[in-house]
């Protein structure tokens, strides 16, 4: 965590501060909680999450509740990849074995249960009844994404519209959440707060296309999850809709060879090695990178016509850092 | 639902409401969702909990919020029903299959976290920031209880002790939350809320331990889960735990054998059918039911210093019902 924000001044600290916050949480009682938590925590995450919370704040006066809500947003992300990885049978996380794959799939549902629950309590407690409602309301929607997504596993008529909706509501929404709940918990303007929401979403976008991006192109040493999972576990992202559209066809007789595999309603776990070299031949990557790059743009704009400062400095670099990131 | 709350003036037609806020609720843009949902709300619960939340405000002024806030806490016990279901491997619930079991367990994973999302969303939007936070709270507590009670399984050392520190995380505190919110939110006094809530606490420690009895006594037609179901999990209640103590014995050589099966620090799932026959023969469904009686009597007494009046007659009836419920 600390070699990635090292250069953010005075975010270090505050997400040290965060993490205490984080393991006081998770020191439940009982051992099997608190074990499994810390066993994630300590698997350093980025913070991604809580450090946008905590610069978005430099845009009004930084309070103590922000420390305890960047808390809160960390804690949902955890439980959804918790439960993310019960529901996709994904052995690792961090490079570490998955909260399932130590402690079974009984003890990782209630886990996820438990810091979703704690999640809201904090929120409940700290922030305004808006911010509760909006962290509910994404939690909500993140889960109605997800269940959509399932249901269009192994579907190959994925549009383009339909991918960049789903990543809005399972991944860019909680970006824009941070942002919000930064900016108006420190009491910033309505107009700043507005314009910060639309900043994280940008940003959210876009790191979840370089996720997606990743899980085809990704080194396994540093990504720290096995690649080509989501294809395996039969998601259609942004890499192979692009290959398929021929967005990025420099060899076209590889998206040709790729609609085959989806002339049929179904492609089977089976193709998906195949599907993935075909991919990367056909420029898939390439043409994927370009819409990353397209929200970032966005976000650099609406970035650069923030107040001056160290808070909007530091939402450069890091929508900058985002795009380059190897895992 | 009707049938079960045909004497109690009124319930019926505001139960009819809630319901319809639930299904309004359920029903997502996702297909799956609003099906699963709908299937497990038809299955018809008894709606225990929203009743008591309608009952107790009658002890004030009854708002709409109320109807809001009864959809929500089903919602909750819906939620924690598809993950105990998931977890357990129960194939059905009231009678049906279970969620997991239609949709698998992936989706049924994603629709508890849904409903527990769209229920905190209700809370934030309804409910004085007191009763969010109380919320959020028993839902942690719940999830607490429910990962300990996964690390007793098998074991055979519960203390009675134990067991009730259990059953009160696990659902007393859901019937004493519901007692709470019902009254608080009707502006009753904070004596009479808090005595409410304690009245919610007897019936509900009451209403798990004849859950348990349940298990071990009910007839699979009307109970409409397997029976044996939890001693095959490896859970050890009130029951067993009494007639291992020799609570119930009038059958001392039983106890004996039953305490054979303990001296070992496990018992495995094959012991099951045996251990619940010698449970039966000595006496500890008797001795378990006297435990229910104490604490029904309890409620009864703490009822019958209520304001007099159609909600203090409903709570009696109520109290009263439970205990001798066969299902």
């Amino acid at each position: 965590m600390t070699s990635y924000w090292q250069d953010f001044p005075g975010i270090p600290e505050a997400l040290e501060r965060v993490s205490g916050i984080i393991r006081e949480t998770s020191a439940s009682e009982n051992p099997i909680i608190s074990q499994g938590l810390a066993g994630l925590f300590d698997g350093q995450g980025k913070l991604l999450r809580p450090g946008l919370l905590l610069i978005t704040a430099g845009f009004g006066k930084i309070q103590d509740k922000h420390y305890t809500l960047a808390a809160c947003l960390e804690m949902l992300h955890m439980a959804t990849l918790i439960h993310d990885d019960v529901i996709d049978e994904s052995p690792t996380r961090r490079g570490r074995p998955a909260v399932h794959a130590q402690y079974g799939n009984r003890n990782a549902v209630l886990m996820g249960d438990y810091l979703l629950s704690r999640c809201f309590l904090l929120a409940s407690e700290y922030t305004s009844a808006d911010n509760a409602v909006g962290l509910a309301r994404v939690i909500a929607t993140i889960c109605g994404m997800e269940i959509e997504q399932n249901s269009d596993r192994f579907r190959t008529n994925i549009s383009l519209r339909h991918y960049l909706r789903k990543i809005m509501g399972k991944s860019a929404a909680l970006f824009a959440l941070a942002c919000h709940v930064g900016a108006s918990e420190a009491r910033a303007s309505k107009a700043l707060t507005a314009q910060l929401r639309r900043i994280g979403y940008n940003i959210g976008m876009a790191f979840q296309i370089i996720d997606d991006i990743l899980d085809y192109a990704g080194d396994p040493g540093t990504v720290r999850k096995p690649l080509g999972n989501d294809l395996k576990d039969g998601l259609v992202t942004l890499p192979l809709i692009c290959a398929i559209r021929g967005e990025g066809a420099f060899a076209p007789e590889d998206a040709g060879t790729l609609r085959g595999f989806f002339s049929a309603d179904h492609f089977s776990v089976g193709d998906s090695g195949a599907i993935i070299g075909l991919v990367r031949n056909s420029g898939g990557l390439e043409a994927a990178r370009a819409y990353a790059e397209k929200y970032t743009a966005r976000a650099i704009r609406e970035i650069a016509a923030l107040p001056a400062g160290s808070p909007r400095d530091m939402l450069d670099r890091l929508t900058r850092l985002l795009l380059v990131r190897d895992a």
